[in-house]
């Protein structure tokens, strides 16, 4: 059973781990290692959002998001998340491929979220999507997605584990 | 009964509403109105976070946040709170005391939280708390509390009604 | 006694201190303690003014000024006369109400206008108008009012006397 | 009698203009046009002030005032001066030659001061000083001069009187 | 004759095109089409360099280059490179995998460099490298790279071909 | 002797060095100086470029780049060019007239290129051309030009050569 690469759910259900609990059959005994509690602890606490509203300072001519920095935004949240998750000194390492479905206008609201869902030794991979909102109607749509890759390191740049050992 | 100030409760407890309801004993019916529940509906959706790193670009030369730049946070969260409530076109009317409990370091993670608290007939009310995290340690601790307030308006900027008649 | 420049009616008239001056009667001699004609003194030459262009980068998309834009200036400003009028380091405390009158235009000319306006042992208030002019006539009009407080800080961070004991 | 390059004093002698007259004679009888007049008046509401701690965000490696932000600060300050004395739109044509005297060390507060210094047909120069003041010590020295030249313009771009014929 | 994905050597080389055709030997003829000629053209003139200090407002507390700061570096020079080869509106697509080889400290000198490396029916490709130099050693090295995806629109956000049909 | 490379005539032709040499007649042997030939090499390495989309975060309300920003990004950009030249810590000593020949549009492309073109015993003089590019069109023409000053300095701020002694 493969629990590194955590089965996080979208991130707006946040009745996931009670819906993964209720399917579970008393046959099907699931036995989580202390580790795997302790990373499905730390994933859900280090859960970030950050929700920003598009205003001309982060517009380019076409009036609409410029892509640099939604970047920019996403690199943040992933960095935060990926800090909660191991309190420890972080590098970026990469990004995966990020795709931008949709241009974002201005005078949006965004919502960026960030999970981590994988953990490595020394290295956690993050995964931001960014929701978009029209601010005069409810409702919202996933504009971009990307997964960002860190390193815990010590003083001297070295990779250190995310989580002490068990 | 008096709903428009809603007692929201410390942001973290996404439960909250449910617990209110549970522990409540038949004997006490609460009727809330039509109103009543579209208010605590959209308090409750338009709840608004975003955290931050405290990077240098944002200190003072004490290396802490510059205080203004809290504030700037603090009114942008509280603004995306109360157009997500009312989907309308605001303006910011006033702020009520703030209170800055201590510094916020360079290098930790703040959290705010906006929610909207009070709710008129043009007019909401959005509380902000900034949450201080360092970035090594888990836990937090409030570091800034405020009040804002805004006015729905249209396109001739008259106040309109935060809320359809219902 | 040298009043000439005194109560210095910076440019808008804040009238508090000439008006405390009117109503004393010929017969009621002022004696001014050393402490209060260093405050008087000190109080003149702190006054901090800051002039800017409403520019696209500081609006939102109702093309108005950004609220937390004008608190962060407003806060600056505070700061810098505060730290004139005492020459030491400080902490924002607190924000008292602050109401903003009508919205900012892009394209308008703001100034901010810093003078402290109570002085406690280890603490000062300072007040802040924001002052509001069409790029393209004479005249304006102040467009929002704010108090600032701060607190004087040794480098242990605690409160030390604003003034030297005299 | 030349009055087209008002001899304006260093920016901190508001009482300037008074004293011009006081020491006339009454023999020496200065005949103000009109136009002499309405630009000494222009020129003295014209000053603009702008105060602003040197914050991290604003220096370079070196820990003092990165160049090009004093230079964007200057830019800003002259076409605020310029902008109020004509009230029309005005475009930069020019800098003169502008010395750095002395490198401006961050958690310094710097106050530039621009005034009106010349009033040509079209055009308008506004000389730019910034001094600069240690927070925790009275005083303040000069640490830049500049002089920038704008020309007023109408909707087709082309250059209008800064004045109104008399 | 694969044209379309040009083998554009690294940066530094613009003899490149020269040494292709001098290892060419006489019985190898390259019939370059008009439109690998065009894209050949292009290619070299759209060429984009940013060069940039590393001063502390775009730095993270670990005194090192923001990551997300390097993002939104990235993709306004690669915006630029594709609008200077296709002169069309454009809008970000994706971006490939960015690898980050290592921090890039205060105080360094970077030099991003975009180049078109694809081009598609409606897209195209651009490279970026980022090397960074220490800024009292000559000499630099490669510190990330990654390839982002244009599409070209018309006003109605339509793809259009990047390339006149010739 | 090696010209090959020399005279690099930075893309615009300013063909300084160029002329020179095309008066030179067959007879009048050059003799460069170690000097002169690393002052020649060091010039040719130290030619920095900045490209920039012009987007609304630093246009003013006429819809046009604020000069203010071009001189900040003049500022850096010549300052870069100089250290590369010496890789010695340096400062500002004052800019030469610079002229605005004509605004710069929102949606520009604006390319600045930087390059020594004086170098004394202590001191840098880096001249700045910055073209600007319609964003659907090709060609480009010169909109402002400027020429900056930096002296190196040691640890104790006092000047330092900025070429080892040959």
């Amino acid at each position: 059973m493969q629990f590194a690469r955590w089965p996080r759910p979208p991130s707006e259900k946040k009745a996931a781990f009670g819906l993964l609990f209720c399917v579970l059959k008393p046959v099907d005994v699931i036995v989580m290692t202390p580790r795997d509690q302790e990373i499905q602890r730390r994933t859900e606490l280090s859960v970030t959002r950050v929700t920003k509203a598009v205003f001309p300072n982060t517009t380019n001519h076409h009036n609409t998001l410029f892509g640099g920095t939604a970047l920019a935004w996403m690199d943040e949240v992933s960095f935060i998340a990926a800090t909660r998750f191991c309190r420890l000194p972080l590098v970026t390492v990469s990004t995966d491929r990020i795709d931008f479905k949709h241009p974002i206008p201005a005078g949006s609201i965004v919502e960026l979220v960030g999970s981590v869902i994988k953990v490595g030794n020394t290295s956690l991979q993050v995964q931001v999507d960014v929701f978009v909102e029209n601010m005069y109607l409810d409702g919202r749509e996933r504009a971009i997605h990307g997964v960002f890759s860190f390193v815990a390191i010590d003083e001297d740049k070295r990779p250190v584990p995310v989580l002490p050992q068990v």
